[in-house]
């Protein structure tokens, strides 16, 4: 951390700052320059709030100098970090594909969808049972019996699932039937979730908030991986932003921002990031070329009946499609699906 | 609901579109006029996702005509709604104030800040149990105990409670020790939490989300709403914008435009929405002036030594000249504190 | 145009926004259902501001049914407009690709790199010599003269050559030099300026302002046509978000987004988008699998020695690297460089 | 400036930045601590884009120490700047109001609308001839006869008066017949026009642009100052967020900030700022609470016959009031009217 006096700050100013410092046992050195007296703090100040010193008379500016994250750092870990689930990797070579229906609706349904899902050779199940919904009047999700469809459906069909759970009630149930846990956007910094996530021998697949910057978003990984559990996967799913021509803005751009930071795996989730069914495919080839090391997509053999998100929703066609597109991408890149 | 269809859509394009309406229930009133076809759509459309529509060929826009909540929207209950806490007042004549440190740091700590805040006529003391911090290795709070010395420190000083939960499982301490329970902005949808304080028979402090619009922290308090509890004050404490410079925008104009739209009490948090010491009062006064019911402060005898948030809280001589200014303000505009 | 009138809106107030609509010429299809009276307007309500019929006592909403550009709508328009500067097309099969330094530094300068630009099949040069620099006193480029080499150094290559205008005073002697004028970001609504590019015969860049929708992006062009220009290529270049870690957020999905409103072909700009040179690549390939129509790129043969925007100006080798790149991606998706 | 190795930095790393700094004539103090080394570069870097030395290898980070403003800042100018225009002064203990009509319209209009100002105490006027209009369409101002009508009206009423320039081009007839020059928020970075009201003798009002930092604000001022022109008034018209209920966000936090940051004066428009008639009194009487030193308000004695903004425009009755309410709230910050 790197304090900046004012100019005209007082050697008192100078000697309480230095104080505050050596009361928090911090080593400082002093240099002086023609015009700005800059002192730099020596030890652990990764959880000082810099404005604590911001707020001195006297004081400029303060920069922290270490990144606020240690164990999701690229500097902590070098290589990248290969997250399996089932027969599918997410940070190697292979791009790891998930999909299935926004919401579990019925035994039926899920194990339709897995049916068709496997089939393309996606190796990976989405299906929400505990859904998030902004309105207290829409369908809330199957809750535990969903889970229960979502593992006999993915066994069934011998490939891995994933769901979302809303808070620290849902993860015993959870880690009875998923494969993967999914911290929501809205969730990502339900830092009480994200604790107990730490102590779960399960991966996490860990959604940027709407509003979450880039570092708030390896905080959040940061917060699972102290307590123990290095199985993250990060997904952008698009920020809000003044344009409200798109449900979001897919930030692509975070990928390869991601990808020298973290040595942690990076997917996309198109379908909540454009929320506009025939704008998904382009997204996810971007996604694909911009370095993404995997997908998340909705999908669902009749979206018009679906009981949540219809429309970003893929038909079964358009998934298949978009599967040969994405393999076509991954080749250009030098991956493999 | 109104559905617009495209010039050029065809009729059996019309045809799916009035089949899908009336398989939900619907009603369809139906006008064309020279250059669009135009559907209005009769029923309860409040569950309704416009983009299940939007999507179908042939739909140039669908337009939501009614509000998606009911129980807080002014239409629906025209006087303000009053909430009593204690001997404070939100939404009516009377200004509501709040004070207290960021965080509970110890019996001592809250006690004296407790004293000093009710010798100012504030009503109602804050402190944080349970804290979201960004970081994990960041104070995390004192927890229930915490919660029993804020207790104590409103009991001593005849005012009431108020503190933060972070999920559902803090639901039950908190309701043994506060007069009002906080949900955080990172909490605004976290529906499960929102669901269950629906059922508590205490009144909710409900801060807007940072990337929350205005008719989603609606959506929120609708939440709430609809298990039964209508004791809400909504609290603007900032949104996040491009603009650097604060912490947060503190959206004043969400004041006037929310007393239009909902009869729930709305105050503001301006340490959280400028997070700059010096820049709390003049947001203060500016929130009153634009008809605000209340302000949230943090104020400590040492902010210098505080747990958390020490550079966005006040003095206590600058707490109490605020006090001063809000109340000059408050008669400005025909109110008193 | 349709105006939706409030549940309990008066005879009187429904009056008189009829009276209101009559006096500007239009007729009005009155529908009334259950719990809603809606005013369906017919006529040419182009140029109406909505909020005209939003400030109506007993108005509840004006939705403006048809799009407020007409000239640059698809619906006007079905077929690609495809734009030829030089060699170089925009909007049809090929890839365009225009690169070259962010200023005109010498003479010297601009042709060395002239050359290696169209060594590399690049068919377009860029440099600019009216720069739009954020400080008084950085380099605010060479002027006229700095238009003259561009000439020269495109002329000996046989590239086209494109370059800025600042505002209606530098028309003219861009006229004399460039094939392409570009309307920077900062200029997207300078209106004056795009009136005046509409009498203009030669083709425009036009850039997107870092905080215009795509509506307003495309109004921007509709001002152009509407004075019998054409010819515009629009480019994305990066919107500003809260996300501080790029320099803006390159709006990826505003490409497939532009390609169903819009005849108008649209590349993009990963210099500006992400302002750091190792994520253009990334950027770069993420922009053509997505469907943009070409990529404008800077490069130069000393970036750290460059007068401005040299921190996100290409090496020579990555640009070279950069073009086999998106070779290869504009194959995947059907299309050549 | 400031400017942090990376911990692994190799010496050849440091030697190269540490001759690009010498190349520009800077002096560096080096210093090293235990886990970083840290170049403090001496001398006037105001000019340097820090990207420029972001992008070497073995950088962690650059900081800028000085503001990249100099004549804009506090620092340079310890004392607020009043400005004088006919009777009004801005940056002193008084408020300086400004009101009028979006658009003149027509002499009768503009005279009428001058009349009633002045009888509210209103010491200068306000009226568009150039319109910055986002549709090609709609009404784009009467140009230099309106202008005409305006300094007419001024006279006859004894109040100064104010109008937009929209480019270089209009300066010339705008200085035969305006008391002050207004920059609209679209041209807040159009540099060329800046540069040129440098050299007017005329003070200056300059919008912040909707998507501009309270930073490049200060920095556009900064292009108007260098020229030579140090009459400036700020005026904060609100900003592009997420949220759409309000046109825009009016950003009252900018206030307070600006007037420590700057010695110049800051208004507000709350008119554009909020765009919604019932909710600009609350603006207006929230940025006088928080400090602002004037006001310019849109007023028209038929708000819905005007040719432009007739929804944000106050009708004389609510203007009179607001004058009202501003007395009130003016007296409460020990200020006047």
């Amino acid at each position: 951390m790197i304090i900046i006096m004012d100019k005209n700050s007082s050697d008192q100013q100078i000697q309480h700052v230095l104080e505050m410092l050596f009361n928090r046992g911090f080593d400082v050195h002093r240099s002086s320059g023609a015009s700005q007296i800059v002192l730099g703090v020596v030890g652990d100040t990764q959880s000082v709030d810099v404005r604590d010193f911001e707020v001195f008379d006297g004081v400029s500016e303060v920069i922290r100098i270490s990144e606020p994250y240690k164990l999701a750092s690229r500097t902590f870990k070098q290589e990248n970090t290969i997250v399996k689930v089932g027969n599918v990797e997410f940070g190697g070579n292979k791009i790891g594909l998930i999909a299935g229906p926004c919401s579990i609706e019925s035994r039926e349904q899920i194990k339709k969808i897995a049916k068709f899902v496997s089939q393309t050779g996606t190796g990976m199940l989405r299906g929400g049972a505990y859904k998030p919904r902004t309105s207290p009047y829409s369908f809330q999700g199957m809750g535990e019996e969903g889970l229960k469809y979502l593992r006999e459906a993915g066994d069934e069909n011998g490939i891995a699932v994933v769901s979302e759970v809303m808070d620290r009630m849902d993860i015993i149930p959870a880690l009875k039937y998923v494969d993967m846990i999914q911290v929501g956007a809205r969730n990502m910094q339900n830092f009480a979730l994200l604790k107990e996530l730490g102590k779960v021998d399960k991966p996490i697949l860990l959604k940027r908030g709407m509003s979450a910057t880039i570092k708030e978003l390896l905080m959040a990984a940061e917060y699972i991986m102290s307590g123990g559990n290095h199985n993250i996967v990060l997904c952008e799913r698009g920020i809000r932003t003044f344009e409200t021509f798109t449900r979001n803005t897919l930030d692509i751009s975070a990928i390869p921002v991601l990808k020298s930071l973290t040595h942690l795996p990076i997917i996309t989730d198109p379908s909540h990031g454009v929320g506009i069914r025939d704008k998904i495919a382009p997204m996810a080839r971007a996604s694909i070329a911009a370095g993404a090391d995997g997908l998340i997509i909705e999908t669902h053999y009749d979206p018009e009946a679906a009981f949540s998100d219809g429309a970003q929703t893929l038909y079964f066609d358009q998934y298949e499609e978009l599967v040969k597109e994405v393999k076509i991408i991954a080749s250009a890149v030098n991956r493999t699906v």
